[in-house]
């Protein structure tokens, strides 16, 4: 069983915990216009409108046109592949029909982009193929469902996101031995883009923003690309970086002390703010099992930093990651506005999140971010955190 | 005026010409799903729900979250940029209301994907924004505007897409000096992959399927990545090809043959099939001015192939380029069931068409692929077409 084929089962398995009798991915020209769900159903994209069913009794059906429907039977994936010439209509109401199912759970959702992959002009077409029949009024959103089938990796999606995450671990310690006052954000940029490439990995979102870098105070923060700030003896440097590797995220933030002349260490402000922050996500790493709610994680960091005396940060204590570095559904979210209802979510066993956030200092910018996953009773990491502060030295 | 500027004149001057008072693209975290119409409009993502609003008194603005609305703003694109904080209705709403407008074109499509990047939960959301006023009647599709954006190419468009054909004419005729018997298709593809990088371009689509690359006849046909096939003297190949740079695409096909030891040209077969697809395609061109609709001009090249005595090709004679290498709407497809409503669409000046088929033979597949610019009474090439055979001889 691959890594597809134990997604499909476990999406078998859930439709009963979100009471739908069928679900249906309803996409067409996917390489112009994709559903965010489709990459967890398999490795293909299809040009004709197609139709994936996930039905309570365990049927997995694919519908497509004649010409997609060999790329998707040779996943091995669906128990049938059908493949239509004419209209898919003449072979998808038929087995709605047989299937008779109660709530078919469609891609949409109002609040969560990774469940909404459902266009309103393929909507109006499968609305037509049910016209004067009692299903035309069943459809109903899908995003719990969606979430929960994203949210609970299997544990080979798991093997790969280690995998990711190893990868990734692998090239911040050959950066660590490589790095040297007076290198530039740009050229460091350049040096993880080719250590990305030798490995045949990618970075987890797009690469004039992967990896974030922050070398000294001067270095504008955000999602900004690399700029020209320089490695300088008395600052620091973060990293925001991934790979993406076998279809699966990594997302981490590490952060350096570029030593002076005659340091041994960084000075005591430093190293405070590098520990407050370090042991903020402890706390909330501490805190997290399934059960919890999103943004009582949140809480447990913002509170943690406050206390400490720093400004909080102003964005999510974490998010999930997977197929995508922010893998939509829920996560560590503080109950803001804008958020919507991302940070009322409840954490599950299975599910990968960040834990991140940083302070801004006279030194730059000291941030971390390590990835948890949540298991029956509480969490691991995936791959070991920062615990201590690393150094660069001159050579010389 | 740059591209995306020249683009958005354009969306105003076209509103009348469709009936539309006011024209809405509405998204949220295009990274993870965008809207294919975002391309058109500028070369920025989003987070929050944003709206881009074309008005038919020439009114372009721009309704932002806060921290999106900095790097829409810095493309001097929208008259306004205006960021909300808490919800977006509290700003769109009334905008709405002040531009009173009777008809209001949002991007959904039952037909064609690239004008249907609307999705049902965003819909949904437009949806209530509106309610319990007049305009929630008055949200109709803006296919047919759509369409007409993204096919008519201003100034600015062509020359990007002149520019691309010319680079990847430029990787042809390095290839052609390169190529010798025994050199596999994925020998190939690996070369053609460095000069697209090396020149700080990317292919037209999928790297893994462009280019398409067909050594003698048993090649797989169809859009299936280079096989371990080699060049072998006395068989013909095939390559089809793209380079997308600065936001545009190409797409073209070649033929070569591969001369056997003491050949001066191909066999007579050969040059027949060259010359049959060469003349095809001439004559369809031949037959291209504004006015005329898709399918006729396919007919064109169907006729001429079938009544040379070969068999009709199993696809479309054409499609759209621009920033898709397939650029939506109508192109020269023959009038088959599953081409739904694309034959049907009238050609215009402005549009980028390519013109392509090939026949198959015991030498391989013998296929053409140009790109034609649709002018005020006629057709201009984008590149010189291939007008003779090339051919492959070995070095010793």
């Amino acid at each position: 069983m691959n890594v597809y084929q134990e997604k499909a089962a476990q999406a078998v398995d859930l439709l009963a915990e979100f009471d739908l009798d069928l679900w249906i991915t309803f996409v067409r020209e996917t390489a112009e216009h994709t559903d965010p769900v489709l990459k967890l159903l398999g490795p293909f994209s299809v040009t004709w409108p197609t139709a994936f069913l996930f039905a309570r009794n365990g049927e997995k059906i694919a519908i497509s046109g004649k010409g997609d429907d060999e790329a998707i039977r040779h996943e091995e994936i669906f128990d049938e592949v059908i493949p239509y010439t004419q209209s898919i209509k003449d072979v998808l109401l038929p087995h709605i029909q047989r299937l008779d199912p109660q709530r078919i759970g469609v891609n949409f959702s109002r609040s969560d982009v990774s469940a909404d992959g459902l266009t309103y002009g393929m909507f109006l077409n499968l609305q037509s193929y049910l016209e004067g029949t009692a299903y035309a009024q069943r459809l109903v959103s899908a995003e719990d469902f969606i979430e929960a089938l994203r949210g609970r990796k299997t544990p080979q999606e798991l093997a790969l996101m280690r995998a990711a995450s190893e990868m990734a671990m692998e090239i911040f310690d050959e950066l660590s031995a490589w790095l040297q006052p007076g290198v530039s954000e740009k050229e460091i940029h350049a040096w993880v883009h080719e250590k990305v490439a030798a490995r045949g990995a990618e970075t987890s979102w797009d690469p004039g923003h992967c990896p974030g870098l922050n070398a000294g105070p001067n270095s504008p923060w955000g999602h900004v690309g690399a700029s020209d700030e320089r490695l300088q003896p008395g600052n620091t440097l973060n990293m925001d970086f991934g790979v993406k590797i076998n279809g699966f995220c990594s997302d981490n933030q590490r952060v350096w002390y570029v030593l002076k002349p005659g340091e041994a260490e960084a000075p005591e402000e430093v190293k405070t703010i590098f520990n407050a922050v370090r042991d903020g996500i402890q706390a909330a790493a501490d805190f997290v099992r399934p059960g919890v709610v999103g943004w009582e994680v949140d809480a447990v960091a913002r509170k943690f930093i406050t206390d400490a005396g720093y400004e909080e940060y102003p964005h999510a204590l974490g998010h999930s990651v997977g197929r995508y570095a922010h893998d939509g559904g829920t996560g560590f979210y503080p109950r803001w506005e804008r958020y919507g209802t991302k940070p009322y979510g409840t954490i599950h066993a299975g599910n990968v999140f960040t834990l991140e956030f940083g302070v801004q200092s006279p030194f730059g910018y000291i941030s971390l971010e390590e990835e948890i996953l949540v298991t029956e009773d509480g969490y691991e990491w995936i791959s070991p955190p920062q615990k201590e502060l690393m150094y660069i030295r001159s050579d010389a």
